[in-house]
């Protein structure tokens, strides 16, 4: 049920009393506050920039390979000149000369001719194949030849893998080795990467900053700060910490206000009382037009899940469980690709964030119909292991390769299905 | 055949002649080069510590969680108390009081009693287990109790989780937010991380910087050494990048040995002529004390690869093929374990640098036996698609999730068959 954002009445009682599949909060958080943002960008070099999200599409400038390349150690020829060489019935050609590596030849083949060349080598005006080293011998200065080639064997053509203008690279792309060769190969120095700026304050009168010893008697760490700085790292974004604010309304409101200030985007990993929640439902609510538009995912864990904003001053405000596995759970199946989606309009990314795949359950799961369900799982001979303790709380996280995902229409699923798993 | 290190002659000649496994290769480096090194670490805070490797085995220094904590939102109570509990039959508790978060109650709970908590709570003494709010109603004072409880249910116990001295992470574990989240719960402020220093250095008188615009023809753009740098970077290793040596003994046997002063590993990341290759053998055997280890893999792509150092000053040379692709793959499958081998003195690391599953091929893959190949390949609808150019040369890789293995005694594998693929 689609509901109009403005108009919702903040939910300040003890139950989160809707909640919204992953899939519409994504799409009305972008439609509520108008995504995608105009967000600024900086231009890196590309070793700086390993690591960032591009900010623009790229193109390419250039055709690739630029030039006609051999691709083995061999003899660059004209196969016409070789049709029917065999072991029985050798054909030879005459050794011109041979191609040095980094610069265009200086002379041609004619009929007749080879040239022996390396791998990576300018193959010579008059030749349109290799013939590797291997299938050759040379006596004095001709070449025997034992085997025909077909035009353009063991050659890769002027052009031939990518056109001026075929389009390189997506906006939003996370920048890494893979990326970093193409746009290196293509001459790029800088390229604009997303700088969002986004605070994270963790909520709660229960927790200590982490480096806090002994622990006070009923206090826990704030392991959640860390963890959402490095799910951020990790996946391309920048983020400062702001340490912990007690649950205290006005408190949080004015340190939500002062962090918006200077940052496009604040995280709050919530208190786990009920009136911490509450308090962040109320901050985020304050922010107005819209304020509060998320009040509740359908997701296990992650459902007190809180998300909103300022569609005119361009702010998003996103409450976070506290519950550390809750907290992984949504910073990875909600949040970055939320964060995907204000910086490029896309709203499908959840492939930008996870690899997916469908492996053979190694136990049973039981898991509720009705809910979207997570379970951190790990890998196990080509199998996926549920890691699931009583509490969830740490254990069952650290050992976890990724997620297995119990869509909404299921429920248990025995051993030896095969079952949707999302890699992180 | 396992041979003396020491005695090899160097292979100055046109072919590798003597190829070592992976696995082979890896023991031979690190008996010859008596791995694990002492290398250099560093303290840093947590977050300063996100992507880099881990210098020390970290145990748990108190149990987990700290004390007994409900894991809901809810009433705490002891569960003899409501034995039998059901809708027909409903048992009536006397709520004491409110546990406040992130303090010890003052209360202790006597027969009959029952206090609200929130998750995260401090279970009061004479509680065990705590029943959801859902299942309950409030008359007054009195607690509704609905139905009944397991002991423990709905709490996690002081230690349930983590004993003290427990092993919470190994040496040289990468640090992401699953090990942060769980350190900051321990309470360590700073870790120990290697500062292993690593110089990538490019050969080829065919190369010029990636910022070279226009390309002189022949010429080609190292995109080597952004995409070694990447790579190290994104698997917590530090990298110098020191440009590009022409194709000249002298200069490059200079340059290595001055890059081998101020640094542990130097990667030379091969130009593509033969010549090119024989050089970089002959940089590695001048490093002596044993020199050059292995003078080739069996893999496919990735066979030129040159391993060498020097045990007595602690020195690691690695010689990478030019070609992008074969450069990738061997950086991925061996030199990423190597170098955690260097660190840690483990020889099986593949599963640290990889995720590692079998997935439906989704077309037919044309492989050799007799040698141990890898295909880029990438994710689509839950199964896996070689992403084979005529070239393998840039596009190839781009798109690529990871590499599909093909073991040495295999050659082709048909559509639909379950096959192993390592995820980057």
């Amino acid at each position: 049920m689609k509901t109009e954002n403005g108009n919702r009445e903040i939910a300040m009682h003890r139950f989160v009393t809707e909640t919204l599949s992953r899939k519409d909060a994504l799409g009305e958080v972008a439609s509520g506050l108008l995504f995608p943002w105009p967000l600024e960008t900086k231009k890196l070099s590309l070793v700086e920039a390993i690591g960032s999200r591009l900010a623009e599409d790229v193109f390419a400038p250039e055709e690739h390979p630029p030039f006609n390349r051999s691709l083995r150690d061999g003899y660059a020829l004209n196969s016409r000149d070789i049709i029917g060489a065999s072991t029985g019935a050798p054909v030879f050609l005459k050794v011109k000369g041979s191609v040095p590596m980094g610069v265009q030849p200086d002379f041609s083949l004619l009929p007749g001719e080879a040239a022996s060349i390396s791998t990576g080598g300018f193959l010579p005006e008059g030749s349109d194949a290799v013939l590797m080293i291997e299938d050759t011998s040379l006596l004095g200065n001709m070449l025997e030849v034992r085997r025909s080639l077909q035009s353009g064997e063991n050659v890769i053509l002027k052009g031939e893998e990518i056109k001026i203008g075929d389009r390189l690279l997506s906006k939003g792309s996370l920048l890494d080795f893979r990326s970093i060769n193409l746009l290196s190969a293509f001459g790029f120095s800088k390229v604009p990467v997303f700088r969002i700026k986004i605070a994270v304050i963790s909520t709660g009168d229960e927790l200590v900053p982490p480096e806090m010893k002994p622990l006070p008697p009923g206090k826990i760490r704030d392991t959640n700060s860390g963890m959402i700085a490095s799910i951020l790292q990790n996946n391309g974004f920048s983020w400062t910490c702001e340490g912990i604010v007690p649950d205290d309304p006005s408190q949080l409101k004015s340190r939500v206000e002062a962090a918006l200030e200077g940052n496009d985007v604040i995280f709050l990993s919530g208190g786990s009382s009920v009136s911490a929640r509450d308090f962040t439902s109320e901050a985020i609510a304050s922010l107005e037009d819209p304020g509060l538009i998320v009040r509740g995912l359908n997701i296990s864990p992650g459902k007190p899940t809180l998300v909103g904003g300022n569609r005119r001053k361009r702010k998003l405000a996103v409450g976070l469980p506290g519950h550390p596995l809750s907290c992984a759970v949504v910073m990875w199946t909600f949040v970055l690709p939320l964060m995907i989606s204000m910086a490029t309009g896309q709203i499908d990314t959840e492939r930008n964030v996870f690899k997916k795949v469908v492996l053979e359950l190694a136990k049973d799961l039981y898991g509720r119909t009705g809910v979207e369900e997570f379970f951190p799982a790990y890998l196990e001979n080509d199998r996926i292991v549920p890691a699931i303790g009583k509490s969830g709380y740490i254990a069952s996280m650290v050992q976890a390769t990724g997620l297995v995902r119990v869509p909404v229409d299921q429920e248990t699923i025995r051993k030896g299905t095969p079952t949707e798993v999302w890699l992180w």
